[in-house]
């Protein structure tokens, strides 16, 4: 990795999130820290005086961005507010269509910002379904959001907690459909995509596992045929494209030896076999990695945890790791936008 | 649970596992450890030669036990050998018959004594299938040869790690077979099986937790109809019984739900989404425990690592929590036999 000097500090714009939920104060919690300041540059992009109650619960100080020096340094956290919404009377830890509709013009903003290169990378806190769906914005979440916004219908996500990264040959479908995915074109298009992604997050040479599908990756044909006939010419087809790509690999003990470091990535072949062994091994502070889009985007792996939000508990660990992954992934793609010393 | 005065101690035997693996040394560790002392007697059930040698790389003494009076209390580690085998030219860290011959007799042996009621409970050290089988013991492993010696075929294992306990709806089948198997009447059987373990395991009313078979247990019916047409059934006929149970749970996020202290168990609905989640959870120190035999038998997670035996670094951790929890369920269930005071 390159070291890191003054110029390659990106410039990072963070969502607020559903402002009734953990997003602000995680957010002030993590641009608080001066490791994180230390890594990037930020701007918070979200309703100015919610972000002040969540920051004055923490210690620090925000201030209002000038729209036109986002890349300005200063003291406080800077939050672009172009909106200048009273968010008083939505009550925190509740559904509500104006926090809804907050949190979704805040992403909507952050990914103009990106898609314009006024940001390199933007990082989102948690929104909530119900909320935005109030508001209007009908979308599962920030994935199907985005996808819409930059006009990406294949995005998917890459799921990392601490040592491992795993991405998913299918996610949201039946586990009869998610075995039907299994074929040896998706598969190889999803080791792509893996190897693409690790490449940004300033990995050179990836190693790459794939999982089997069936127990023990099927046992030699013992316990069904697809990793054999599907998956095991899908890596083959990768080998000879040159990627460093091992499997199919039984899924229960893949996972900890790539925690143990034998591979940078893994590629699970349906919800649970990967999301399982992230949420386990993450526990804390998982993140998610936006794919195939045309902007970096990463994410808490968390939801917006109403049942805890303003009390100032709520652990920034995640959020944390998404903005450090942000601008790893910013330096590494050359996306430092709008350099310190413009 | 009830405080263990010394008559509650009970004696367990220890089978060494593959001589030329980590058994003999992690069951040697284990047994010097006075923690593991305090909670029950013990006797090594293989080859004293091979555990002299174990033994003393660890600092510890061992003895032949006396056949007639395998509960006796001695400061040695005692050694059941019957067979006195020389087993010196057997190279550690490697498949042969010999050791292989070895490993299963002790199994043998100590399974005997069991049914006898002359130990409360076996504990296993890992054997190897290779070397078992090229001696002429045409079994998988444990599981298949204790249901094959206690005429128990529909043996299964309950997984064990730190705050995690799984048992599964299949296991070593195809991942299409084992959605075939989720059926109301096999949700609810191992059901009952997982609430009568924990109660044998001291867990005086067992909160359990099903998983769902498809992402995010259906989604209300998007992604698969199995978990409302069969899972939730099951469970309720469960609840009609009397029992303490949730779901259909997503299965990304109860196993961590569970490590927080929400459940006792979970039911996994086929062999990944358990086995990721324990093997993840547990790393070091996971464990089985047999359901299903008319015995007590617990043992260690892992196999027998030949790249690292003789050395003296395996880790003990399973070891210790398999005989801790084998003493467990003996003293619960009343077996701890040949008690002290004989």
């Amino acid at each position: 990795m390159t070291s890191r000097s003054a110029i390659q500090r990106p410039l990072i714009a963070v969502t607020m999130g559903d402002p009734a939920g953990v997003g602000p104060e995680i957010t002030a919690k993590a641009l608080a820290n001066s490791k994180i300041r230390a890594v990037c540059r930020a701007v918070v992009v979200g309703n100015l005086r919610t972000m002040e109650r969540a920051a004055g619960a923490v210690g620090v100080n925000v201030a209002a961005a000038d729209p036109d020096a986002l890349d300005r340094e200063i003291d406080e956290i800077q939050v672009h507010d172009p909106w200048g919404r009273d968010l008083s009377e939505a009550p925190v830890g509740t559904v509500d269509a104006r926090s809804g509709a907050a949190a979704a013009e805040a992403v909507i903003e952050a990914t103009k910002l990106a898609l314009d290169g006024r940001v390199a990378a933007i990082v989102t806190a948690p929104i909530n379904k119900a909320a935005i769906n109030a508001a209007g914005y009908h979308y599962a979440g920030h994935t199907e959001l985005l996808a819409d916004l930059t006009d990406s219908p294949g995005a998917r996500m890459l799921l990392v907690a601490p040592g491992l990264r795993v991405i998913h040959n299918s996610t949201h479908v039946s586990l009869r459909e998610a075995i039907d995915r299994v074929t040896r074109e998706n598969v190889r298009h999803v080791i792509g995509l893996l190897d693409e992604t690790l490449r940004m997050m300033a990995i050179e040479r990836p190693r790459l596992a794939v999982c089997g599908l069936n127990p023990h990756a099927g046992e030699g044909g013992l316990f069904g045929h697809e990793d054999d006939a599907f998956i095991r010419p899908a890596i083959q087809d990768a080998r000879n494209d040159g990627l460093d790509v091992t499997g199919p690999e039984p899924g229960d003990t893949v996972f900890n030896r790539a925690r143990n470091g034998a591979f940078d990535g893994v590629v699970a072949m349906y919800h649970d076999q990967g999301h399982v062994a992230v949420k386990v091994a993450g526990f804390f502070d998982g993140i998610n990695v936006s794919v195939g889009l045309p902007i970096i985007r990463t994410s808490v792996d968390h939801g917006t945890a109403f049942d805890i939000a303003g009390q100032g508990i709520a652990r920034a660990d995640s959020m944390e790791m998404a903005i450090e992954t942000a601008a790893t992934m910013a330096v590494s793609t050359g996306r430092a936008a709008a350099p310190e010393t413009a």
